[in-house]
């Protein structure tokens, strides 16, 4: 029997895991909010329970050769208590609060010379108000802990804006406004014995929030613009001690610097393309770096990919649309989460890769606007 | 809930479809010898029983849109009845009684207008020692049921050599012993409306009869040849009616002819290098063929693609190999297929892709050899 890899959470980040680990007889055990959820439904080892559970979480870690995440809602004290006991916890519980707390990651990425956005923690409006009047006019808001997607973002105008926000929190993290001319993501994987592999830059589109296109390698971005955001990637995984992936996701101003912007430890929307276009997949690396397995090959084997990513559907099954995307685009590699529809849930993926970027581009959003329903 | 997908036999094969299965939100229910054998190991629903026993063939196709096999061992009559009830078996059984039975199937080919090495059925050492003294000794001697990997094959110098097969099935199968300067595989899909695929020929190595070596496309057949092995391969798929993945084996002769060695009705050892190299690979496009849905791109998407099976191991378990097989080979695939070691049996194979064929046939011998526990 190989190795044994315990996953916390039960989403398409732990299913997409399932391929990587089947192949190299890997058994992967995830904890599950559901049995018939997108990684229960395809793992044969996957028990019920809740990522704040601690009882739970030592369950599926017992026998493991390490823990691992696809999400980063375990509480802090829990991972601490875990790793006291000697249990392997990767990424680290101290690794893991940057991306768990986005003040917490501020702090540490200043105290790494990363070059960020101009940020301020504020408590209070008139915090908030000093702040807009310093960096000017609409700030971006977050709320410290449990964002995704969009979810606690929010542009503000004027400091009653995030009235609800700091009443709620006690805090804030105020941001400038950045004037871009992309946002890029960088993925890397790093092991506990140090090893550092990133794949090419890609660019992200966001729409409301919500990661709708990525492109590798990021179109106008030059070698020294992908070599700048890799060693910073790199430099972000070193500095806080990250093991398995990391995503690294940043402005490309209108000035032309990178600026960070938000960081996860976990396989990430903006590298499901590596599934088709790279020597090693972002999953299979994962699984490679926590068990502290030498790294895969990152290099990419085709010019162009392109991933689009399916939001709801009209179809009460987005599998309903596959004869008709199977026969117009035969180069497409859907991929959908065994995830029931619901408006803007992200139910899967199309992946296209080749020559002609344009092409591409036009082929991955008409596949997607049939698996949601929508005529291309 | 996309569709279920039923399959009879619980080894690499069946384990090889549930990655695409996944990602296609496709439930594959799996016939399985044991629950903890290569496919019962990774499945969900993975019900144990006989591939011979029409009750737990019955019960896994029941609510799935298609029955389907990883290998040739349900009996006909089970199949015509199942047939007979309304269930789709694809391939079905009239097709699938072609690589059941070897001499039913050089009867059909024969018929087909198929060049095929000189064959004769032999029912006595009278008709052997007479095909002998005709085609020429020393000859092919084929059991015509049950073989696969060179068991049931035997050169036969004298007729007496034969005997035992003979007095035991009633029957068995005399072919010529062709000069080839090298054995190829063409491997297709063929979908129930009718659309057939073809990937590139690939080049077949074979020790002792079993798989060593597969290289993709196969160096030294020209374009011409290519297309003639192609044409060849589509014209079987259509003459036999089959369904699903159909692995064609040819010999490539010394005076440049391709005559069919056996046929394969699922996916073949030849094609897994596609998981890989191709757009859509072998097991992709059998679940996508037994569904009837459109079949994938079969390009390759680089120059070069090389598979080395993993035949036995001195080590316990092979993945014990992967600190230095992944430190020396970053760019190599692995697929363990969760097996327990014993000599010379199919535990595993790598791929590797690129463009230096003699650098690739290297690496991927080279990391074959860790994982067989050899010094490389």
């Amino acid at each position: 029997m190989g190795p044994v890899v315990a996953v916390v959470g039960g989403g398409q980040l732990a299913r997409m895991m399932a391929a990587p680990a089947q192949a190299l007889d890997i058994h992967l055990r995830a904890l599950v909010e559901a049995s018939d959820g997108a990684a229960g439904q395809v793992l044969p080892d996957a028990p019920v329970g809740a990522a704040d559970d601690e009882t739970a979480v030592r369950h599926i870690a017992a026998g493991a050769q390490v823990l691992t995440f696809e999400h980063e809602h375990v509480p802090h004290p829990i991972l601490q208590t875990l790793e006291r006991e000697g249990i392997a916890v990767r990424p680290g519980s101290a690794a893991l609060r940057a991306a768990q707390d986005k003040l917490h990651m501020r702090r540490r990425l200043s105290q790494l010379g990363v070059p960020c956005p101009r940020w301020a923690e504020v408590t209070s409006l008139a915090e908030l108000k000093a702040f807009g009047e310093e960096a000017g006019w609409p700030v971006v808001l977050k709320r410290p802990v449990g964002g995704y997607d969009g979810k606690g973002v929010r542009i503000v105008h004027a400091a009653e804006d995030g009235a609800d926000w700091i009443a709620a929190d006690g805090r804030a993290l105020a941001e400038e406004k950045v004037d871009f001319r992309q946002e890029l993501a960088v993925l890397l994987a790093r092991r506990p014995s140090g090893e550092v592999r990133t794949w090419a830059p890609v660019r992200t589109t966001q729409v409301d929030g919500v990661c709708s296109e990525v492109v590798s390698p990021a179109p106008g971005l030059d070698a020294a613009g992908a070599d700048q955001a890799r060693q910073g990637a790199t430099t972000i995984a070193e500095g806080l001690d990250v093991t398995g992936v990391l995503a690294v996701e940043m402005f490309h101003t209108t000035d032309g610097r990178l600026l960070v912007n938000e960081l996860a430890m976990r396989p990430h929307n903006s590298g499901h393309l590596t599934i088709e276009a790279a020597v090693t997949s972002q999953f299979e690396q994962h699984l490679r770096a926590v068990l502290d397995l030498p790294l895969g090959d990152t290099g990419q084997m085709v010019p162009w990919a392109v991933m689009v990513n399916v939001l709801g559907s009209t179809l009460p099954d987005p599998t309903g649309a596959y004869p008709e995307l199977m026969d117009r685009f035969p180069q497409t590699k859907a991929h959908i989460y065994g995830k029931s529809v619901r408006p803007g849930r992200k139910l899967g993926h199309v992946t296209v890769t080749g020559q002609n970027l344009q092409e591409l581009r036009t082929i991955a959003r008409a596949a997607a606007d049939l698996l949601e329903g929508q005529a291309p």
